[in-house]
């Protein structure tokens, strides 16, 4: 575990953060409680600043005195140690909220320049995966999470969550077990505790790893596809509108990405698969027909070998 | 469903088999049973001939019954129908070989020129997707099945099948009940039975829907990013080698890509991501190392700006 915090801090793109005081998010459990001491051993080694951020949400009676004792935990690591205490407020259901005012918190405490550590394990990438899965709409909802995305750093997600618990042990730190983590009413729990188990039996192991590995390369597929309708856009943007003949020689999943950035950036909000590829058919099946019609009130159609988009009712300039 | 058969054939990949005699697979199940009875309507409609065939793969005792009876529903649907029977040998386990078995025969036994309809549903669909993530080896493993790749065309990759079993009873079909599809040996079946509904329930439906959805936008990207390797891997052949310059500057997942059809085609064998890996380190982290041993005693290594693949031990005509 140690080796993956130097791995994760020696990567080229976390050179900007090099030097700057390393922060740990900790919220007592054995995920972050294990990487709190895999941190101090690298911040030890490499003579840099650690610094620990504990966030208490105020969403069990006890969460003061947890916050304190994970303060506690981690001073006596070697980290400087500070309790954050949020107000948990707004829509979306209660994990989402939390979540929200938990990155607010760290993002705001963590002083200039330094990464945050998370604690995220190869087990929440797989959970991850799978609630993007039932979600459904593309690479991007099962692409998990990244290991490096700043300020946030997630040196374990290759590691499982067993092996910090072992770790945990090893060393003498007494994790907190957050009833949360095992209440039925989270679907993440569920996945946790009954999807996860009955797929690593009917298919015969290795789930949790396949589904990390799926989403890595998955992600890194989306990366080069999102690089890649990047370039080409700025092939095929004419004035305002976008070349149709030279994007229609493209690959269908690159062309919906040049359309889709650019009715983004024209402000068409909300933007399905099925506006998407009714777009498309502007470019790939083009009989000389009327464009769809998209949210906000916007219209696309096909002019002069163009795509336009304009907002619906108004006379475009050259029609 | 009928709609589903007509939208298929009228595609423009399917324009080449217009004409010809259309073929539907029958195993006498509610799926490929109603499929049977949607192109028998279509096949009216257009004037081309239905036919219809009934591999029996000899695995149960009452297998040639239930292959005549398959044989007669169809005759009665209007379709000059043929039981074909097979044997079911070699290695991969039971389901791998019948299904090799199965789609060997029905490519021998279908006129040139013409589309073999099969019944898969959304059902079947999902759950190759969840066995393909259980693999987790990139977007190619849970792509799922394709709609149309002929001589294979798959009308039923958007409905339910309990939307087929529905219309049999309407129709006054009696489908046949495989006790295959209740044997919890077969990982498909416990799939079907246990972790999908799982699923369903805790992440509040949608989930098969969701899983089809997810292998049409994956199988498009993995196809652009296939075809965008293909065009890339045209500018940086440089005689025998790659040009290690020019494909440095391409995302990630497009430079392996690259890298690995270039290797296969030069023979090298079974390729994991973790050769990928390390051959791409010469690309992106050049260091003047030396470069990674590969499957089939053959040795990438860069020289003079290139790629360049040799068989291990054997002096390199440039080196």
């Amino acid at each position: 575990m140690r080796s993956a915090v130097r791995r994760l801090l020696s990567s080229p793109e976390a050179a900007p953060f090099r030097g700057a005081p390393l922060v740990v998010a900790c919220s007592g459990g054995a995920d972050s409680l294990a990487l709190a001491a895999a941190a101090a051993h690298v911040a030890r080694r490499t003579g840099v600043e650690l610094r620990g951020l504990v966030v208490d949400h105020g969403l069990q009676d006890t969460s003061a005195e947890v916050a304190a004792r994970a303060a506690d935990q981690l001073a006596a690591l070697g980290a400087d140690a500070e309790v954050v205490r949020v107000r948990v407020e707004g829509s979306g259901g209660l994990e989402a909220a939390a979540r929200r005012a938990r990155y607010r918190a760290l993002r705001e405490r963590r002083p200039p320049g330094s990464l945050v550590l998370l604690g995220h394990t190869l087990d929440d990438q797989a959970e991850t995966v799978l609630l993007g899965l039932g979600r459904g709409s593309g690479a991007r909802s099962i692409a998990g999470m990244r290991p490096l995305d700043p300020p946030w750093a997630r040196p374990f997600l290759d590691v499982r969550r067993a092996t910090t618990e072992a770790a945990c042990r090893e060393l003498g730190l007494e994790p907190w077990r957050d009833p949360h983590n095992a209440d039925e009413r989270f679907t993440r729990v569920r996945l946790r505790t009954q999807v996860l188990p009955l797929m690593e039996d009917v298919l015969q192991g290795g789930v949790h790893e396949a589904l990390a590995r799926t989403a890595q390369q998955l992600r890194e597929d989306a990366d080069a596809l999102d690089e890649l309708a990047a370039a080409e856009r700025r092939r095929v943007e004419v004035g305002e509108g976008l070349d149709a003949l030279a994007l229609r020689e493209k690959p269908a999943a690159l062309r919906r990405r040049v359309v889709k950035d650019w009715l983004l950036e024209r402000g068409v909000p909300e933007l399905t698969d099925a506006h998407l590829r009714a777009a498309d058919a502007l470019l790939s099946d083009w009989r000389g027909q009327g464009g769809p019609a998209l949210p906000g009130d916007f219209v696309l159609r096909r002019a002069h070998g163009t795509l336009q988009v304009e907002a619906a009712g108004r006379k475009p300039p050259n029609g």
